[in-house]
This record gives structure tokens, C-alpha cells and sequence, in this order.
């Protein structure tokens, strides 16, 4: 279950040293799908505010949820060496942890294509959770994102990979 | 130093709850700064590649901070309620910690607009760790980003701003 | 001929309320059409500048197909739940009635994909319209877009769909 | 209170009849308002679901308000001779009239520029316009976007105009 | 008139030998002017059927005006280092040379900004001969863009600039 | 080895003299590949700077090299009438002439689709072109692009094609 390639190695590094994009051309359209995960941590204060009154937290997570759908789309237009590729789904998902003050992010993204959508899932999180960052920031500017990582990924020539604790 | 406001609230959830833009058309222009900071930790033999022949880390690094300058400049359009606005400077440094296998990121943001950038420095900064897990996942797809936060700011009607530990 | 699925739903919500884009990957690739129209109405002073000397109706309808096509294939990008899709084609059609002050704008895409290209149609259609408008605002900012809807659709599942007065 | 420049002209045409930006270059900075609005006509039954449980109107109008101040903010990728220009707001209000099946959107854009935002106001009516039609599409293809326009604007040499009715 | 600054450097590379963004904030807003021209040089055959009934030309010709323009608005979305600036013209002209079956195409950008205009013009000018290219390639693959290049710049700590040839 | 088409017309213009994207709906998906490659020449005293400490050189062409890959990704946005495709790689590679105080750009690209790439190819080549141009100008102004053209393309109906002296 885990990446057991006998010889890693930056693929986006090509023989003379120079950053390149990997040619997909060979591979096979497969089902891919890909979750990445992050954390938003504020303060007591900040986070009550969420709380309060008024459904602020369902205005900023639903804002948030759509800005990290809509960044999963245009993930090859941020990150330079990935592909672009048509997403069949991107979807957000939050779970709120009153006691921390925490807010964690999932994103998970699905693709019938010939790379997979890593990059697309660790992105539509980033963005959503940087949009929690903008929206409370005028309450807690030390908020901090935590732990953005991959949680799973599955399709392709690598097949399944799970986070070691996911 | 710190954010002292006395009633902190979201601004950008209006009176109804609705989320929305804050209005920033009565603001003077001043000169803002803003620096943001995140992790990137990977794998020790992730690392390794990275600082073996051929200047890998160099063409890393060198694709990060341009994925990451780019990112500043549309940062507007990925995050839903920030404003549009000129950038005057938009850089990204890198300092390596080979004890560790991190790399921090940190991302500095200038204009002499009406309103902050600490988007889009959070943002620059975020993209351009992204690129060094897109470019390293072939080697560890277990790479983390962690605790990318606002450093410091200045500018505008709150003032200097600095985190806690910076 | 009509939509008679027999439970029509909100497909953009999923079953907590949370919007959602719809997960397309079971879905099989067929070729898909939709045509979408909308009227431009203008005061009679306008119009008479549009049909004057120098060509310039054409200009302005030429301006506006560009800004249709171009629309059409960044639509994902204005949509937040629309999917990115690869469009086979994208073309613009006027109809000019004199005797209303009037503009029919005409928009038909076509994709061999997952899902339909309403919203393609619709986006080209409406862009097209509001470059009509802001051409010709100079002259009268009364300008209407009027009874943008769609027309015609084929391909996928539901199938065939035609307006009730198309 | 009406737009009554003695000889109205297409600015967009210049004297050889070809399309042109014009040039604000000697324009002053003055405060822009633009408020558009349009109607979203729908069946009764796609009404009935839009307002059923879950919430179901207010993500829709949640994801549309987004949707509209994010095409706000990108009006000059999408309007050909539009000029890019920094808004200092831009806003999306919902009215919704249950016996008609209608939800009227309306637009407020501003900035402190040297040309308007009507285009800016009219753009992110009709983007916040189609994303309820996308979202609510699966349950009525035959929704119409109705009588998109300009109601207001002040600001810049021609001033302050109203729409006759509004 | 020539650039006779007497210690050029490259003002892009940092003291530490990195690509980076210059740090234009002590910057006056002056008016800046820049002019940029190239040529598409065709076969007579394409040259021919462009010049043909049906005002081929004038779409080819109307179609490339309008990408230009529209390019030099997202210049700095293209140009890594460019900044993002607010123009307040871009204007493409062409001027068409029968016997050597070329067209010169030519940018003029205008902006009162911070720093100058000159890559807006020189991606305008770019773009309009690459859209002429994709037109017509249909009928000369071989089609070449010929010395693109600044005519002229104006404004800014630098002042007038012109080619030596212009 | 020519393209030798018995009547070449210009694809991009429709029976009524309008400017149309090609629709390819009914075309096969076949391996694409084009290369095309421009010069970018610069004054000796530019060169020399280029050449000196610090890998000014290096850092240059990698930002030109990332450029071009990135704008390969994003042509279907700034070419009116190209179709939006998935690439499944772009390149770009330099060879310097030192005696000749110039830079040769090449671009290759390469999508298994209903359409060729050339767009792509020269796209990605012009945009590198200019960014070296924006990295040198405070050196050199006068910086020539010369020469940007199709040098190859293989896939589709039209098969194998080269330039004459390629």
C-alpha cells in the first residue's frame, strides 16, 4: 500500500538538470482520484466569531469550498509543470474541531486521465483553506495553515498510495 | 505589536450574514508590506535527490519562486473576496534546513494600495511550496506542508503587525 | 421531446445542502450539442449609429463573436461547478431586426464528453451580449439583454431537448 | 437624471471603423458606482425545489454571489476593450419573488477610476445569473435570464444616470 | 535619443545571482508610451486567399486586433517578472505590404503607472501575428513572425526610447 | 514531406466571410506532435552581462523555459479561434550562439487529440522569446525576436510537415 518504486526519482527533472514536464503521452487513461488534507488553526476569539450568530461559519466554508473547487480546475494554470486535465469531480469537505479552534480541509478530486490529480487536490485544499484565512483574518491574523499533505491516491502505473497514519 | 483592535469581527460577513467584499473605496493608499512563511518537510531520501548532481535543488527552487511571484499577481483570482491590486514587488526566498529535509518558503509582498497584501503573500507562498511537492512527489508523496502563516505586516489603518514568535 | 425526467433534483446540492459539482466519471462520452440564444434591444438612436457609415455593426458583431468563442472555453473558469471540457466547437450567430432595435445573439457548442455544454452556449451567449452592450453604452446605456435561455439540447443521458417555442 | 450627450457615438469605433479601447489616459480618478441587475425565471417545480429543505436557495444563491464577484473582478479577460481596473467593491443582492418563480439579481460595482464599472456590474450579474441556471438546470433547461441591465451609474464626466424605471 | 544608461545590468537577476521582481514601489506614476512591430510574412498563395472575396482579410485582420488587446491586458499573467499594471490603451494597427505578401502588425500601449508598458506592447504584437498565423495556416504552415521588436517608449526615469532604425 | 493540400483555403473564415473556430467533432484522436523555434537577438554588451558571474544566464532561461511551458498550457485562452486540449507535454529548449549574440527558442509540444498543436508549439516559443526580452531589456531594448516559426508537426489528416530548411 505504500510507494514502493525501487528507484525514486524527480521525475520533473530531466537528464541535463533542467525542470521539464513529464511526457504522458505512453500512459493510459485510468480512473484517478486523489485526497489531500490541511488544517486552519485560529484563536479562541476568531473561531468564536465563526460560531456566533448569523451562520458566519456557513458563509465561510461554503465561500471557501467553492474557491477551492474552483482552484482545483485551474490547477495547471498555478503549477507549472503539471498537466492540464479534465477533473470529472472536486469537492471539499471541512470537519470542525471546537476544541482545538481547528478547521480541517479535505479535497478530493477524480479524473479518468493519463496523470493523476494529486496536484489538483493539495491545491483546491490550499485555496479553500486560505480562503478561511481571508475571511477571519481581520479577527486573527496569526492563523495558521497546518499540516496541508496527501492523504490517498489511487490509479496509474504507482496504483494506491495511503498516507502512513491516514 | 500585536493585533489589538479592539472589537474584531468578520469583515467580510455582512450585517445580513452574507459573505461579501469589504469596501475598501474610502481608504487612503499606503505602502503595505506583508511576509508570509510555510514549511515544506520531506523524506530524508527525497532530500537526498533534491541535493545530489545537476543543480536539482537549483532548478527546484527556480521553478518554485516563479510559480510562486506568479501566484501573487492572481492572487485575486483565487481567493473570492480579495480585491484586485497593483503589486509593486512580489519575491520568494528559500532557506534550506538539511538537518531536517524542510525548507521553508517565505514569501514578501509589497503595493501602495488600499488594502492589505497578506493574501497574496499567503498565496505566493503556498503555490510555491506546492511546486516543490509537485516536482519532489515522484520521490516522496508524503511531503508536508507545514505552518505556512503571516510573518509580519505593515500598512494600513492597523499598522505593523508581527507574529507572536517572528 | 421535453425534460420529462420523472424526479427532477437540485444535482448541485448533495444530501447535507452543500453545493456540490456532480461527479462525472461513470459517465460515458457522447457527442453532445447545445444552442443558446439572447436578444440585445437598443434605442432606435443606437441602433441607427450601429447601421451608419464605416462598417460599423460589423465591427461590433465581430468583436462580440471573438468574445463568445473565447467565453465558451473558459466558461469552467466562471462557472464554479461547471466542469473544464475540451469543446469541439464554439461558434456565434446575429440575427439583426431593424424594425425592433434588436440583436439576437446565437450561440451553439458542441463536445464528444461526460457532460453537456449548456453552460458553454449560455456563457458564449451572454459574454457575446454584454460586448454588444459595451460597445454601443456610448450611445445608450439603456441597452437590454433579453430572454437569455437555451434553445437546443442534444447528447447524454436525458437526451434531446428542445424549448417549448423553439 | 437621463443620458443626454448632445452627439452619442460609438467610442469603440474609431474613424476608420475599426474596433479601438479608448484611451483614458486623460481621464481623472473619479468614485465609479455601477448597479446592474437581471431576473431568473423559473418553472414552478424547479422553484418548489429551491426552496425545499436543506437549504437548498441559499447555497445555490450562496455559490451565485461568489460566482458574480469573482467575474466582477476578471470583466476585462472576458469584455474585449474593457480596461482592467482595481474595484474597491463589488456586490451581489438577491430579491426573491415566489409567485412569479423569479430571482432577481442585482449588481453593485465601485472604484475610484478613470473609466466606469457598468461592465463590471453587468458581467457579474450575468455570471451570478448562469450559476443559478447551472445549478438549478437539471431541474428546469427552460430557466430564462431576463432583461440584464444597467439601473444606475455615477461618477466621470457624463455623471450620474438612472434607468427610466428604476 | 539611444539607451545610453552607463552601467546596464539585468535588472531581473538579484545580487545572489536569482530571477526576480524588480521592487518598483519608490516609483513615480508617469505617462508611459510604448510602441512594438513585427511582421507575418506569408506565401503568395496564403497571401492571396486572405485578400480574396468574402473580406477574409478584415476578419483575419479584426480577429488578431481583438487577441491582441485583449493579450496586452494579461500580459502579466504570461511575462513571469512583468507586473500587473491598469492600461489605459492598447491599440493594434496593421498595415499590409502586397508585394512581400507581409503584414506589419503594431502595438501601441499606454499607461500612467510605475514602470513601463514595453512587454504589453511586444506580447500585443505577438499575440495579434500568432492569431494571423493560426488563421491562415491552413494554407502556409510555413508562415514566419519576423522581427518583433520596440519601435519606441516614452516616460519613466529612462525617458524616450526609440530603435534606431524607426 | 510538403503540405501539398490540392486547395488550401483559410479554415478559420465560413462560407459568409466570418471568422469561425474549426469544429472537429467528427476528427480522430492521433499522436500530435510540432516544433517551432524563434531567435532572440541582443546587443554584445547584453550578451556579455548574460555570460557573466553569478548564472544570470541560467536563471534567465530557466524563468524563459518555465514562461513557455506554462503559456503552452494557456494558449486556447489568447488565440481566439484554437481549441482548448490536453497536452501531454510541453518543452522548450535553448541553444546560444555566442559569436552571434543570440538565443535559439524551441518549442515542442505534443497531445493525442482531434487537433494539432502548432498553436501550442508557437505560443510557448513566443512567450519564452519575450520573457528573455523582458529579463535583458534594462540592458538592451533593441532586443530582436526573429524568426518564430513552425518547424515541424506530425498527427492528423494532414500527416507529417516540415519546414523547407528544417
Amino acid at each position: 500500500m505504500s510507494n514502493t518504486s525501487p528507484s525514486p526519482a524527480l521525475s520533473h527533472i530531466d537528464e541535463t538538470g533542467k525542470a521539464r514536464m513529464v511526457d504522458v503521452g505512453d500512459k493510459a487513461n485510468t480512473q484517478r482520484t486523489a485526497i489531500a488534507q490541511g488544517g486552519v488553526r485560529m484563536s479562541a476569539a476568531a473561531f468564536r466569531l465563526l460560531s456566533a450568530a448569523n451562520n458566519a461559519k456557513g458563509e465561510v466554508l461554503g465561500t471557501a469550498r467553492i474557491a477551492g473547487i474552483m482552484a482545483a480546475k485551474r490547477c495547471a494554470e498555478l503549477i507549472p509543470l503539471c498537466h492540464s486535465l479534465p477533473l470529472s469531480f472536486a469537492g471539499i469537505d471541512f470537519i470542525t474541531d471546537e476544541a482545538a479552534c481547528s478547521i480541517t480541509v479535505r479535497a478530493t478530486c477524480r479524473s479518468d486521465y493519463k496523470t493523476g490529480v494529486e496536484m489538483e487536490a493539495m491545491t483546491a485544499c490550499s485555496i479553500a483553506a486560505l480562503t478561511i484565512y481571508d475571511m477571519c483574518k481581520a479577527a486573527d491574523k496569526g492563523i495558521v495553515l497546518e499540516q496541508v499533505r496527501l492523504l490517498y491516491k489511487s490509479g496509474g502505473k504507482s496504483g494506491e498510495w495511503r498516507a502512513p497514519d491516514a
